[in-house]
């Protein structure tokens, strides 16, 4: 639309019937919408393959169809998170190949297998009652075309059983690190690796935990110098991020 | 630059040493900074007369000074909020028309006095320690080119003297009112008038006050409809609304 | 009542039956309430055809169909805000013509409809999952008589969406931002507009959006200048006010 | 118990059985807790015909019907705070007396009817839907031996419907303020009356009241001198003070 | 000046110079504040002798003589809290019959001494630390014409030290419970007299006091019944409060 | 198994097989976990018939299950705590000796009884509400080998109560002290023993508490000096800590 | 004088003067206060040679002196915790065996060395921008008569350097931990140790420290069991609780 | 060290003066900070040239200097964040090349110049007030060996400021966003670019913003997919994660 009324102006300035001092005029007062998209979604074109990510919580299962069915349509792959079974339920329906994550309360179409990057992404959570979390960072990771290896109930009241997989932390080319109740493991691995460690505060635990309160403040406060943090729970955010850096 | 540069664009279409092919895509590319500034900010090049605000917290006095001589070079009014009195001091010696509000902590130089338009604003105040809350939002009312009715002392807990004002405060197009403690004011206020009212709490109080959050959130759960809140102190932010909404 | 009572006296006082001394002395007792409601209420008496608002909330379906009741004898129009599907379907059997929006959780009779000014109110919205806020602002704004245009999922992480609606929102007389997460649209748009601008944070998020405090502390800490805040989800406070401000 | 072996204490000085260096030995050690009964507790034993009262919260119904049990055998009265419907059917098929108070969720069981002081307490709520706080409040005064005046829906939005009050709420002994949201109405009280005035935040609202902590705050930092508060939603230990005052 | 106006306008009645219609119009047009004094304010004329009080805080040496100065002129004994020594010595200068209490911050000057009723008021307090909130409770008390016993450093940590006040305690018809840290006294108070407690947390303490709040919400949950809570800090609103109650 | 191939190494270094060099290189590169344990988890090896602790929150009966077989093949005591009435029947079928606290919420199986040390614990409780933290700490202190006092409904509101039982507290080698509410009783306990007291805030209790954070922070400022505190409703780690102290 | 009074009581009742009813009566309204010390205070007179601890915030040099003097009196040791230098150099020209720990901010005055256990104190810091809290700790420990180990800068972002240090940790009887910023500290030790763990948070820290709070939550959530927390900055707290179980 | 008693150990074994039974023991119980410092640090290792970081918040000038000196025994490059003038004016004296940045307040003292990636950091900031925070990042990103590009001034409410530079901040391997009020700039960046946004919250603002804590809500709560948050006023941390990312 804007660049057909633009190239009609274009043919008017040739031709003449427009002088350059109108045309300058008119180019200015151009919807705003039509001009800037080129530029501010430029890299956005560039991420072909990437997800649809629709964020369920709030949703209708009949809306979540809609939003499905409609990106389908521009053959992207599909992340929905914070899913119902029931959501699931009906997507399945009508696309067989949907997968649910029930722990992580993601559904995922994969209508085209991302390569990953030979580098991988390694997710950590203090205590299996993390998982939720972990499962929803390692469907985000996955879809998004990364290899992960993923290491659960290594809190740092029993230590040892962190450093066991010190090599495995040590290689990723970027650690994810869940944990509710005080947090503590992010400052513990943020200071064995040299690489960029996203801490995820979950909402594990009870009473001073205040919701993941304790654990986020924790981990903003960590003494370890290369950690950053995401919101309470958010698995989905840190993976993403996580993808980006592995990808660069 | 850009304008330039267009231009060129169009004369060499126009002389068909471009295609408009290749015309749509420099314009498409074209960097975007240039583009925009046309529509995003046509509304501000209507508000000639404007104050240049400054927001004097955490700058020197050499930096204040610094950007008030670059702001005067476009002829514009000057306001600079949470000036010291060292600010005030320098800048005099520069510009002896400056004038200094010491309780709301306010320098103006007024290079161009806006003529209001015939409704006023009404600022209340609880009590004579809000005092400094409500010189910030008379002063910036002033430049902004209003008329202002002052009303201060009016608290709740002597609620005949509010009554003694009633008829200055249904008359005005919009009432700001300024309270700490425990703010009840606004909501008195907003269930008399059905102007809009534009509450501002202050951080007058002490203990459970908490710096001023007790008159906010007394405010924010007001029972009466027509109120809307700004920052804790922020006389500036009520002020420059209820001007907008004055000039309406 | 009270009218009468007071020409009663008077009329005494004419036919020498009361001294002035025993006059006045009446009149100093005379019941508070009789004598101050002509002057406190007298904006109200204007405001004809101003919907009764009832705050459905922790109100039984009886309690809401009798306050109903009541006060459709005074032909006034009805919104109830908050309301279950239950309590509309009660007084849809009385009022056929009683009308629910699902979504923003409101009951409306519109017995007269309100001629609106030229003026619209322009409610943007940062995301589909704030719909439920959107509504209430609107059907609030509707049947207190104003003109509005709805503008939805213009969330500031995708910041094109919002330009391309600029002129929209311009050329509003007063725009409501709606937004949950970081609230940051409220900032956007108030650097946008020359128009009061009046935010509302939802409760849209999870972790440490802590039920809304994060957008409502990012819209009271607003780096634009016009910008006002209404409680958390408070839609109907928003559109109130708009309202006034659209009669302005 | 005590007292027996105390008086053989004392008979065995007498008759010399005992050195008074043994019997002071021996009276150093007696239990502590027999020895200070009688002074601790000695205004509870002036304190006859008042109600025995059960904080029904976390309690299951058998567990409130023995302790009924147990103290109707002291010939008390009974008041059971936050009580279920169902613990109140299970207390009335034993004591058919019984009275439920729905709202306030009361179970009250008058044994002896106390006769109340010539003054009354004066309860006062801002809206209808603080009612469930108000209920509890009057039940508890009542049968603590009181006379009420409840007055209800006079928020501060509307503050003429307060004024027509004012003789009612000025005549009473004590005045308990009910108030949720911005808890306005206990300082616009608090300055109208020279009574003691027990302010019950609520935690009527929504958002930013955070429960009744917007209310609970605003009192506290009430501008009128005359104001104490008690906690969120507590009714109950606003009339039991109330009652202790009104009994001075 | 309104009693006047009234008295004319009936004379105008009575003597046929004005309609009963046209009366009742201008009585309806009084000047508010002017009709409704007498009533709102009745219960001020009553106390005469009555202190009028000065709340310091944030007002300069000459807003505090200058003010001091005017309602001298109507024979009030003076209240000042929160002064500091500068401000004393101004006044003294021009009063010298101004006392200082510089621990309680309080200046008074006491025109007429009244005369206090046969019961007294308990002022307790845990620590010595709490001594400044004792003081400006105790000036406030004594101004007000109360009877007035201090107890200190009765805290919970040595409960026995508690007790060896219980008699003086237990007889005082309103008790003031002063306590910083966790607050503790209150409760045990609370639970050892059946009269009113008004609980004053205060803001000695560190770390998880939150300066004051800890013993705040303590003193708010108090498993006592009979008490109730000023601001933190706030001695001047205890005694107020326990000397209306101390007059009843 | 690493002390097996620990070994061999050796038997290389000292057959020739290995140089010296390579066996250094080797040992460096060992599997940290291995190496470590033996230092780290010393004394866990120590702690033999000490109960494995399954924290039951947010894992379902089927996990809970299946570790519960894993652990009992190590001959070890267990100890589910926030366990459901449906996890313990899962249980209980295949391990009849299984017991189920049903008001702590905690499945005990124990396969070796513990012979206590000749000291005690104490646990006192404010009020019958704090059971269910009660009989949680009393599982665990059992299970841990220990004997155990509970002194349940002791509140400060009636102090005589706890005086009652002065003696069996001062003669405990530690106290637990679990409160809601204003958590008064821990300051009070602690200024009366000269044991360590184990303060256990409860979230009984509602407005202010704020699910028992007014009881935390009264306990973390307890003016007593030997009490140290847990987490809200912690009466696992009371009781963990006061087995510990009394094992000593 | 108790015991006198009551000696003269026993004495009359020997010699017949007194009847034993009478005796009762008289006994049952003894002052308590002079009854209860006997019991209440027994265990604090075991304690000879304890320090009296004076609080020295917000006391004056002058009142510190003058406690410190009458303590002195009972030939006590002295421990003023949070004394300025000026309060130390006032006392130590009067005592000049008054010892000042600047970093601690503790005077100490040791009149009786106490012989400590064989049993030690391992005192733990994460950075040696704790050693203020260290230090407090450490003094309180010595003055009640305790051998202590000091191992400071062991954060967790390096674990290595706590673990080189596990032997005089783990052979410790009890352990303060002191960290300040996310706190993890005292959950890694927490995990290696099987004695008991008392946590002080320390105020360390910037931004989301909150003073201290992150801390303080990350260690009331610590997943180690044997973990229990005093008030932020607390290390007179924790050195006190830590002495009465280094005693056991 | 420890691979020379390593060494012996081994050499013993093979000569055969220390059985294969005995050496176990031995490395058992080898002091393990010397065992573990291989593995655990072997990253450290590697990072030469990295410069040893000083926090110098609650350090002495001498101490500051002390550490210095000691560090540069190592020939490492220096960092002391947080540094007074006065610490950089002493270490200036010892070693003249040690440059300020007043604004930063960094201490640098480079000895070896790092060669940085061709890749670079944009350091965004939205206003002057920020730039303190932002000096700090700068510093730290530029010792730590990186090309770095400040733009500041880019806050959302003029957000074609932003836009001027939108080709500087997508074509950067990771993004710094440093805001300070409502922090909205961080979501409209991560909406714009599709690298790393390292976000930090900045203490500027008043009132509401709560020292940083309203920006930190907002970052953390952002609605764009790839950002990461760092603790409030943490310049430092976010360069030194992002040169991390920079260096990948």
């Amino acid at each position: 639309m804007c660049v057909h009324s633009l190239e009609k102006l274009l043919e008017a300035v040739k031709g003449g019937e427009l002088s350059i001092e109108e045309a300058l005029l008119k180019i200015k007062h151009y919807p705003f919408e039509d001009m800037e998209f080129a530029k501010i979604d430029h890299h956005r074109s560039l991420r072909v393959g990437y997800p649809e990510v629709i964020y369920g919580e709030r949703k209708t299962t009949e809306q979540i169809v809609q939003i499905t069915q409609k990106l389908l349509d521009k053959e992207n792959n599909i992340l929905v998170t914070r899913a119902s079974l029931e959501a699931y339920e009906a997507i399945h329906r009508l696309y067989p190949e949907a997968k649910y994550n029930e722990l992580g309360r993601t559904i995922t179409i994969e209508k085209e297998v991302l390569s990953p990057p030979p580098s991988y992404i390694a997710i950590l959570a203090a205590g299996t009652s993390d998982l939720y979390v972990v499962e929803e960072a390692y469907e985000t990771a996955k879809i998004l075309g990364n290899d992960v290896k993923k290491i659960v109930d290594v809190g740092v009241a029993g230590i040892h059983r962190l450093f066991a997989h010190l090599e495995v932390i040590q290689n990723a080319k970027v650690v994810i690190v869940i944990a509710g109740m005080e947090g503590a493991l992010a400052s513990v691995v943020g200071g064995l690796v040299d690489k960029p460690v996203i801490a995820v505060p979950t909402s594990v635990g009870y009473g001073a935990s205040f919701g993941g309160v304790a654990a986020l403040l924790s981990m903003l406060n960590s003494c370890a110098s290369g950690v950053s943090v995401v919101n309470i729970d958010n698995g989905f955010g840190a993976a993403y991020n996580a993808s980006i850096i592995n990808h660069l």
